[in-house]
């Protein structure tokens, strides 16, 4: 059954099954199973200390006391560590652990920088005070004291903090699986190079010049991305690939200053009308986008057929808390499409309606660029877009004169550069390898996803490094990432320190 | 001249000229100069003292504060007072001063709780601090501390603080236009009447029942509103309506709780997204309204033709720092038309843009009605026309089930009642009457407007009162009231405590 399994999907991927090359995650993964029983508690401390150090990308120093904590846990393993200093970049970790014997270089990736906390009074508890609840909030969950928890936390508990799943979670996850196979003397199957990341969350805009910089440090032969979340069914994933990502701001301008709206009322311009007409002729009731030039080439037959089976749209749906999906698609098809989200509206003030018109409003997005799309490109077609509608646009706020000479003003900023998506091609016999160790450690239950609705800076890894990739997620898909109360639910966490112990143990094997 | 501009326009407004009627404010305006001349520093000390007491209408004590100040105010001039108290309603100010052998009763209206702060980094000194500079802001108007102000102020001398201009600074030019009065010993023209609002920023939801419950108190032959501003030429003017208001708040759903952008953008459903096309729906670019139903009648030749000389389109844009009206037409045109304006929208936080879909997205809007347009009518069509574009109506926030079974929800909350446009009749004996003394104080400079494009709560005073109306406004159109930098300029101020002067003592006579 597992076999027939993974026949399908490499035959699906286009390449031949390997066959049983001997990959047996079993001790690796009975090996993590002893260890997690012993040490779980451990664990458990080791994640928490790692989040109660806040780690919004934009302050450094926080970041900088993120990094030297990574620093001392990794070395704490045997696995060499030090800060990665790139000029102009925020500091990134680094640890190696040479393996004797070993033909292969697995590098793992993950972020320790978070997403900023958005508002406070959404957090049920504080976003870095970690607190252990015994399901999910909204179900009922409720806080046990730490000093009352009891080891082995039932499946069900969660941990909540900002990156309790992005990425502090995983990467506590392969610390306890390197000590889980240290602790059975299983070799890993080839040499462990860690890079971590601090700020991804801001769109990894140094992330080439780092790579760049650190060419020889980061070579290997395959990166395992421990980011992103397994799907609501529970199933493990292997994901092939990510959207990418750009961020922008679009800023409309009205009278020069805020004026009261029924006096200035139909005379003074609105600029929160007229971002709302803007957003409207940007994107389709369904999602689509409506902007002439930012054209995606349609999915392949094979990433729709692959997605089909890797995504669980109704468990997605229900996730989210909705009937149908925006795009009225399946799960996979809808992120095989790009993705035009308002994050962000401002105007007016956040306190109480004020009977005022403004002098401007301004709109959040990011857009998820899917595989063929161009970051430069998709600019120029938005700018082109919001100059067809008759706007003016601007580099700074609009002067008195400009504001006087130009009936409608707008302002485009993009938010750091942005990065295309990013697909490894399954053909790679480490990415295969990964796939049929993965595979066989779970059973058969992995799903082999063509792409990630999340977007990760691979493409430079790509681009700079000509490295393949795999994503191997490990947190619970409702983790509300980036979102107020995000959490990590034990039962994956547990099974993810299996995971990357069979990967640790068996990926790098066989090639 | 002056007997020219006075003839065409009652002929315009539908009356015979009545004709020299032997209306001389001089002597008034003469008491009202020479009381300034002594007295300055007193009066600008008594409106800064009112300023700094908080009058946020949601604020109960506050209000209650400002009352309990008012009437102490009042009865220092002989005037008599007390707080007017209306079950469930916030409390009024209520003065009264009857004069021997006088046949009318004239009523001051003003309001003294102003408008919510708004960011109160926008504000170049604290809201409730009044602060006095030597000019705008903008223009780079210093502030003088108040122990080096030298009285009289200059002209062009402005006091920054909410309130300053709605209404605080008219109550004050009215206390001071008694005490002149007082002091010449010229006899007010009509037994007086004193009505102080303290709830007419929230949308004056208890007027009605205010006035109901004290009718006989507020009996009266004419209401002079001291509310909203004089035009941007600087030209005194006498107002015979005003908008009504009816303001709103229109809240959009998506997932449940707030969603990783990436990996649910075009699956989720963007609460920002379809909000934004709800406005784009409900509005076209010139600011007319596209909701059906939402008509209003086109407004007579005669207000098209007063508006056109009543108004400084030029100045009113020029404050606005814009080239051209919204709408494309003149000032006057524009505000006799209905204005949909958007004033607030909440989506994503305050803060740093996060890449998430949020659960909700809000706006703030609020609607002003010209004559002939009623409120339930007004709000049955905007509820039909949100249902038209496919939403399902709320009376709270969605549950689960409501979310899970309806693609497109949507919820609309009325800010309390609102009120219609008012407008008195220039064939009104009173109305005719103020407008022949405001010319006559003026020397011909007063402009007769057909309506304001503000709002005051004017339609329960013809509907429970039956009394008729003028509003009076005395302060400088950039004014920014409903802003930040609220502010009153001294020229204003002084020019309205003489032509308040002259109203009290010639208003009341001759009909």
């Amino acid at each position: 059954m597992a076999m027939r399994t993974a026949v399908s999907v490499l035959a699906l991927l286009g390449i031949a099954a390997a066959g049983p090359t001997g990959a047996d995650p079993a001790a690796a993964k009975a090996a993590a199973e002893r260890h997690l029983a012993g040490r779980e508690e451990a664990i458990v401390a080791e994640l928490r200390g790692l989040l109660a150090l806040p780690n919004v990308a934009t302050n450094e120093a926080d970041i900088r006391g993120n990094a030297a904590r990574l620093v001392k846990l990794l070395e704490q393993r045997g696995i060499a560590a030090r800060m990665l200093e790139t000029p102009g970049a925020p500091v990134a970790v680094f640890g190696e652990r040479k393996v004797k014997g070993a033909k292969r270089t697995l590098l793992f990736y993950a972020h320790f920088d978070g997403q900023p906390v958005g508002p406070e009074a959404a957090w049920k508890s504080r976003p870095f005070e970690p607190v252990l609840r015994d399901g999910r909030w909204e179900d009922g969950g409720k806080v046990v004291p730490w000093a009352e928890a009891s080891f082995p936390l039932p499946d069900e508990a969660r941990i909540y903090a900002r990156s309790a799943s992005d990425d502090k979670g995983p990467i506590v996850a392969l610390l306890a699986a390197v000590d889980a196979l240290d602790a059975a003397k299983i070799p890993l199957s080839a040499n462990l190079k860690v890079f971590l990341e601090g700020e991804e969350e801001a769109g990894s805009p140094h992330l080439a010049a780092t790579l760049a910089a650190h060419r020889e440090a980061l070579a290997s032969d395959l990166w395992l991305f421990g980011d992103g979340p397994i799907d609501p069914r529970g199933l493990p994933r292997i994901v092939l690939g990510a959207r990418g990502v750009m961020a922008f701001r679009l800023t409309t301008y009205g009278p020069a200053a805020s004026l009261h709206s029924g006096h200035y009322g139909n005379v003074a311009p609105n600029p929160g009308a007229r971002l709302a007409s803007l957003i409207a002729s940007m994107r389709k009731e369904d999602g689509s986008i409506a902007i002439e030039g930012l054209d995606a080439p349609p999915p392949s037959e094979a990433a729709l057929k692959l997605a089909r089976t890797a995504f669980d749209t109704a468990g997605m749906l229900a996730s989210a808390g909705v009937g149908a999906s925006e795009s009225g698609l399946d799960y996979g098809a809808s992120i095989l499409r790009p993705a035009l989200n308002v994050t962000q509206l401002l105007y007016g003030g956040a306190g109480a309606q004020r009977n005022a018109i403004d002098a401007e409003a301004a709109a959040g997005f990011d857009l998820r660029l899917v595989p063929g799309m161009r970051v430069d490109a998709a600019k120029a077609a938005i700018a082109a877009h919001v100059r067809k509608q008759g706007y003016v646009l601007l580099d700074a706020p609009p002067t008195a004169e400009q504001r006087r000479a130009n009936p409608k003003l707008a302002r485009l900023e993009w938010d750091g550069e942005g990065y295309p998506a990013a697909v490894s091609s399954p053909e790679d016999l480490g990415v295969a390898r990964a796939i049929e160790v993965a595979r066989e450690a779970t059973g058969g239950a992995v799903r082999i996803a063509p792409l990630l609705g999340g977007s990760l800076p691979i493409a430079p890894i790509g681009e700079v490094l000509k490295t393949p990739f795999v994503i191997v997620p490990i947190v619970n898909a409702d983790n509300s990432q980036h979102a107020p109360n995000e959490n990590l639910r034990m039962k994956e966490f547990r099974a993810g320190i299996a995971f990357y112990a069979a990967l640790l143990a068996e990926a790098g094997k066989g090639w």
